[in-house]
Parts: C-alpha cells; sequence; structure tokens
C-alpha cells in the first residue's frame, strides 16, 4: 500500500471515514454497508464504493464491509500507528487552547514544547513547557520534531514556519489566517478559519431574508 | 445577483478569491490577471476564469480583473456588507480563544455572549459577558442572534446548536469534533481539526521515511 495511489480528493475524505468507524467500533458494530455510510457522511454510495475499493477489496457484497478490520486498515494509511512529535509555536490564547486539545492524544501525537516571544505571562500549560523562541531551530535539531504547530501572528507565520522546516520539520499545520504552502517535501494543512467563517455568512445569507 | 447559481465547489473557493483581493487592495494593486491569481492561489488559470465568469463579466481581455471593483463584488455577494451577531457557546480554552479571534471584527461579526454550564472560572472573555447555558435560548430569542459558535464537547454539541436553532439561529459554526448538519434551512460549517490534523499526518507519512 503507497501513499501514491490514492488521490487527494480520497485523502480529504478518508479521515472522515476512520472517524465514522471509530464511533461504529465503540458503538460495537461489525459491519456496515456502503448505503449506511454514505447516509451517514452525505457522501453517495457509489463515492463510497469507489473510494473504499481503492484499498484494496475489504467489502463484500451482501455482507458490507468488516469495521474492524477496515478501520485498522485506515490508521495503518493514515500513518495513525506511529507516535508523532509536536512543538506549538505562538503561545497566545490560539497556541495554549491547542496545547489542551484532546484530539493530540487520539492521533498520537506529543507536544513537546510551546516557543513564544513573550515568556512572561505563562510557564507552562498543561504540563508543557513555553520556551523563548530563539531556541526553536535547536530544539527541533536536538529533538527529532515532527509536527510544527503554527499559532503566531499572519505576518509572522510564515518566517516560523521556514525556520522550523530548515530544523527539519516536515509537517506543517498551521492556525494563522494565511495560507502556507511549501511544495511537495513538506506537508502542509491550513485551518482557514477565515474562509470558513465567510462561508458560514455567505450559506446563511438566504435563510434570513 | 442570486446564491443560487453559484455552485457549492465555487463557494468554496470563494473566500480564498476574496482574501487575496483584500491583500492585492492593501498592496494598492489596480489590476490582476488570471494568471496571476492561479499562480497566487494555487488553482488552474482556467478554473480561475470559469470561476470569476460565475459572478457577471467582470474582466477584460488584456486589461486583466479591476482589483477594488472585483472585491467590492465578493464582500457583497459573501454577505460581508452586513453585521452579524453571534454568541459562542462553551466556555473554555476554545471557546475563549474564539472570543478573542480577530476575524470576527474583519467579516463584521460580533459575539454578544459566552455560554457556559460553569460561571466559576471567568465572569468577562475580552469585555464579553458570560452566561448561565440556561439563559441561552431567552437570550437569542431577545437579542436576534444570526450565529452559534459551538465549543462544547462532542457529546453535547449537537443538542446545543438544536436548542439555538429552535430559538431561532440560522446559522451554525462548529468547533467540537463532529460533523453537524441541520439540512437546508440552517448553513453549518464544520471546522474538523481532527480530520485536518490526520490529513497533515497521513501526508507527512512518505516523507519522513
Amino acid at each position: 500500500m503507497t501513499n501514491k495511489k490514492i488521490s487527494d480528493k480520497v485523502v480529504q475524505r478518508l479521515p472522515k471515514y476512520y472517524r465514522y468507524l471509530q464511533e461504529l467500533c465503540l458503538k460495537g458494530i461489525k459491519t456496515i454497508s456502503s448505503n449506511e455510510i454514505s447516509k451517514s457522511l452525505h457522501i453517495t454510495a457509489s463515492q463510497v464504493r469507489q473510494d473504499l475499493s481503492q484499498f484494496g477489496g475489504f467489502g463484500r457484497q451482501g455482507f458490507g464491509y468488516d469495521v474492524e478490520y477496515l478501520k485498522e486498515k485506515m490508521k495503518e494509511i493514515l500513518g495513525l500507528t506511529k507516535t508523532h512529535t509536536a512543538i506549538i509555536v505562538g503561545g497566545g490564547r490560539i497556541g495554549q487552547a491547542l496545547a489542551t486539545y484532546k484530539g493530540f492524544k487520539k492521533e498520537s501525537v506529543i507536544v513537546k514544547a510551546i516557543f513564544d516571544v513573550e515568556l512572561s505571562h505563562v510557564e507552562k500549560v498543561d504540563g508543557i513547557e513555553v520556551l523563548h523562541i530563539s531556541q526553536m531551530e535547536g530544539y527541533v535539531k536536538q529533538n527529532k520534531i515532527d509536527v510544527a504547530i503554527i499559532s503566531v501572528q499572519k505576518e509572522q507565520a510564515e518566517t516560523v514556519a521556514k525556520k522550523t522546516i530548515s530544523a527539519g520539520v516536515k509537517a506543517i499545520w498551521n492556525f494563522a489566517p494565511i495560507d502556507l504552502y511549501f511544495g511537495e517535501e513538506v506537508a502542509c494543512e491550513n485551518i482557514n478559519m477565515s474562509e470558513s467563517l465567510m462561508r458560514l455568512l455567505y450559506k446563511s445569507k438566504g435563510l434570513y431574508d
């Protein structure tokens, strides 16, 4: 199973399937049909079948998919079987909220340190040390950090992300309101809150008239 | 100009164009070609031309698009010319971070109050009052609230969102790690942090090998 064969659009939906399968497992559900998946995730049944077929033939006609098996396969494909180390760059309100984000534990991500330009307000957030940003590159080099979580101001985001990359980081999770992109050699995901808010306001426009 | 004519996929890209046009305006750039937009936003030039043509013929061959005009048109289309009122439901770390989110001012969203089950830890966040969740429905009815921002636990998210909807809210901005959907009559945007993190880890998988 290689990364190359799975298209970007399927990758977009992959976590949705995985999260749903996790829930089914917790509920003790053993098998699931593509129609049921379709209904729950608002994806057409034919799309579900096509997506899942890309991971090998897990489904059996008339029996549906084996939930536990499919979940474990997806976990493996998503790379969630290994532990990832991370730092948070930017210790403001968003950075602090992220430090306590429960999803990290679930996806086996360990936040090792928070870096900020100012050290005055907090020393630790949820037991995670806050260090001065000048120590960041040295820290990344010494501690083999997989993921840099960027929660600085828009103006600093690209610069600090580049610093972490030159120190060895290959995955950027960006919360600054700017789209970052560093080419094929660096994984990057932007959480575009402002774009999401704009889409929401757009969608709500007709509803209040 | 009606909402109906613009497809979902274009709506997805709309805020990206708008944000980019805002930046160009700030830099004093008057006109822009589809090729330049394409390069900056990582969208093909033909896609850009097709998208922008949906808003009427703003571009002129050989001259490009009028930045200021296009930005103002998009602002209007996105519904950003009017002010929206909002409440935050869930006053934990994420709710508190959201209360200070700068994007609200930019998109003319005014957060009127924060609701939580516990009132002990904070009374106000950035000048915004924290009220008990039992007062929420009455407050929404009395104060004409447009947007409910959900930052409670996953288990409570759907219930509290439904309460705001039955009190009159028609736009849900959800930060709980669960996909909410309330049909055609309610606008809903989910910020899927856990899905984004999973996609990031997936994309980074091959890079560290």
